[in-house]
């Protein structure tokens, strides 16, 4: 089995790496040369000089999986490939798409005769030595061709990876994860805030987030990674109080709002995402100076 | 007709010179003598020197109202009036005291033979000319007696004012409007955010403000407030994107939770000023934390 | 001054009406002739028989105002009127559109010669009587046109009216004033629920609506309506526990998220009405079901 | 090792069982004298009739644990046992007590020279077999007493229980750790349900939930127990969609507002499920109406 992996980056180039020990064989292209030798040098890739080289080192029915960041890159990465492949070749997106965008690239690419699927990858760094999760939207067709790569990359050859629905379904059920993924860390954080603000106890977060770990019902991977990182220093003084956010979020906060679907806290995570992000406040502003307007409340000034 | 008020500040200073102008006879004490001073000589104020002399100048059924914090100082002040009451007097607590609070007040008052009215107190410093708006828990005896006082606090003679039931719910009644108002002002002040937001369009919020007090269905008082103000910086330069509360606004969310009812409205808007007032972010600092640990997304420094 | 109103519904016929009365030329039409016969009879409209009718009664710069249901009635609408339009004629939207169609609309008009203008408007059943609040996006050239327009629409001559901005910019400032209105009356909603479930005071929402509205912080014409709507059955007996939404609201939460801008407020009150129209309750089902895996606590069944 | 167990329940009962696996001598109490009996016969409990018979056959430093309902049960319990215990003895409350009940009574009982821990226990049914998650507030002194117990109790000797603080600080730990489950279960719950509303896809949630158990980043025991359960009817039809809630989630909200720290997902989780507790929905009808008197829009009626 052979593929080309466009886009090397933390998630394409571990992955590269997952499916050679796989048996598999991987052609790479990524814009850094750097990168690309490396992988070769130390973890047998297929290096490819460019999109061209990576394709033309295919045979047979070649299938490419490209791991792009969403949006232009991802789309224009498409369209530079319809030329260069065949009828009954195989596209996968294993980006974060926006799953609408991945139902029309399907059609699109149909048109030229072009198999697509788009594979929802969740698993960060740790994908390399624990395997990734796959959320696989195709035709059935499609999905059987792919199946030998998916066992590679899942943590095991019966789990970890399932073809859950048609084209867009994959990208879908991988916006919810990280929807919920959202949702699940912000729990965490503002319980953990409450304990760091209860001070007359002066807790130590470390071993409360340890303990957790052993037997309670908020066990879990992310309570994992949490209890180690707080290992170090508690008051995370090093860490400026921002929080960046990716399409995941947002777009699983626009589906519940086209569904009429309330999604409270999934929601309310984005947004205190959105305010760590706010440098201006000026809403608070705005309320201050309403409160002055009103009832002639001291206004805090800077 | 005649009372004392204790505390003169920003509210007390205004009923007493309401008061006064709508013919009532008014003794008034407050921990400041220049404010004592200056109400007596500029408004007929009856000045008193101590809370003693003010009780002093009362004769018969004695009314003493007071315009103190909540909490210590008020509740120090009941308990230093009842050697200076006889049975059949007055207490009013016009301030923003817990309902709680009143509601035991009113039991241990009772056992002393003196009368309690908590009397909810709205409309700032605006009050003075327009008149306040008073919602009053108390008996039906004591609530008659107080009638002419309340008449010459509130805008007119048959509105602005009402006995809304037994002690206790004049204070949450005017709890649930400062919760009310929480909410309202939240959700102007996220809207107004969203129009500044929008950078493409340019907008005018002096004139979009001004423009929705006429005809449109978010009129309203803050409305006439906020458009006001905007008038001057639209940028609120010198304003602090802080935002104090008061107590209201916790126990109205803390009601809701003892009710078992939801108010996501109210408790947003009391969490957004929640987080005005946090100057660490720490919550934030976790899930930049969190992120970097699962997704080796790079974590913004100081 | 002569225009054509097409759609001649609650708010269309009413915005003919005030025209009218204003010294306007109304041209009307609408699918019901019934409609538009009851108007020309008892109100002076200028009757049309048809779109084309009602475009052949005007002379000169035609214009031709449209309050249809937003999405395809006024797409369709709009391309259907492009033929029966010349260069320098200019149609209005006046409906409840997304300002994004708005702005795409503007182009394509312009594209044939054709001046559009958004209007947000404001004022439900009552503009007739109080006058309109309306919020213009336009050239300035199209605006001074429609200027006696609205003038005779708004409340006053020189206030309830005006040119925000470009194309687009009046749907915008539409749709944030509906979200304020969203979450003002969620927080009316959600006290007025608070005051209710406090059964030991037995108020009385009625009396305590109307209190507010002399003199206290939050009055407002929403405050208004609901004093007014409470004095008759105070249970709602009649009226189920179900709450519509419009197009507004869910475009003001996209709007926020598009932005990266908190709205929890706004966002909160869409997501009362999401849930007052769940009839399944799927969310809950889920989570007492995950209650009962790992607690054994009694699952409620039907 | 002894000691007594006061309540065995579904938590006492099996924490008896674990404990004497663990070669602790158990005696246990329960108001079901079947209860007691079956343990005895079936599990090796030492069985008592009453709580005096429990204490009496307790000796040396005597341990009594508690396993009762929060409130009145627990504060009774431990009144009635005062005069049973001498100096030196401890009272373990393993139940879900609020944390300023467990400070004030570790007063109370010091004064009478008893030993108290607060001991938050999480793992629910699941605890017999996989050890309890043991958060244990209590003096240096109590806490090494009880070490042996806690040692046999947790899924091992060096992991799943800790000391955390003082007298208190167990069943805090515990508060906000169920504020936490409290919110990843919403969090799952609100992803389900948007995938679940996708209708076009047609998604089985069994078989996502149980994809992301291996290798997602969402991967957790609370997921775990949900892709178990979605084994079985997907629609949760005999499910109804309530959702009962315990009072360690109110207090995590309460906490939140007294300590001034937003916690808007853990709130929002909170409200939920009393969202899906109101039968009436009023304030959906307060909305209903308030939009019919603005907009004259239709109001379903029941």
């Amino acid at each position: 089995m052979k593929l080309a992996i466009l886009g090397l980056g933390k998630m394409g180039g571990n992955m590269a790496r997952r499916l050679i020990l796989g048996g598999i064989d991987v052609v790479g292209y990524d814009r850094s040369a750097e990168t690309v030798n490396t992988l070769a040098t130390d973890h047998g890739l297929i290096p490819a000089e460019s999109v061209e080289d990576a394709v033309s080192k295919l045979s047979g029915q070649k299938i490419v999986w490209l791991m792009l960041p969403s949006g232009a890159p991802t789309e224009e990465q498409i369209k530079d490939l319809i030329p260069l492949l065949s009828e009954g070749d195989i596209i996968i997106d294993g980006g974060n798409s926006n799953y609408k965008d991945s139902q029309r690239r399907g059609v699109w690419l149909a048109e030229h005769g072009i198999g697509f699927m788009d594979c929802g990858t969740s698993g960060g760094i740790w994908g390399l030595e624990n395997g990734y999760c796959l959320m696989v939207g195709a035709t059935l067709e499609v999905a059987k061709v792919i199946e030998p790569i998916l066992i590679a990359l899942a943590p095991a050859a019966d789990r970890g990876w399932a073809h859950v629905g048609p084209i867009g379904s994959g990208h879908f059920t991988k916006m919810i994860h990280n929807g919920i993924e959202y949702g699940m860390m912000q729990a965490m954080a503002e319980g953990l805030d409450l304990i760091k603000g209860k001070q007359e106890f002066n807790l130590n977060l470390a071993q409360i987030t340890e303990l957790w770990r052993h037997g309670s019902v908020v066990r879990s991977w992310l309570l994992d990674l949490t209890a180690d990182a707080l290992k170090g220093d508690q008051n995370l003084t090093s860490i400026a109080p921002y929080v960046a956010d990716s399409g995941e979020g947002r777009w699983t906060v626009m589906e519940s709002v086209e569904q009429g679907v309330a999604a409270p806290v999934l929601t309310s995570a984005l947004q205190a995402r959105f305010r760590s992000q706010d440098a201006t406040g000026y809403s608070y502003k705005l309320l201050s100076m309403m409160r002055n307007g009103f009832g002639g409340h001291a206004v805090k000034t800077k």
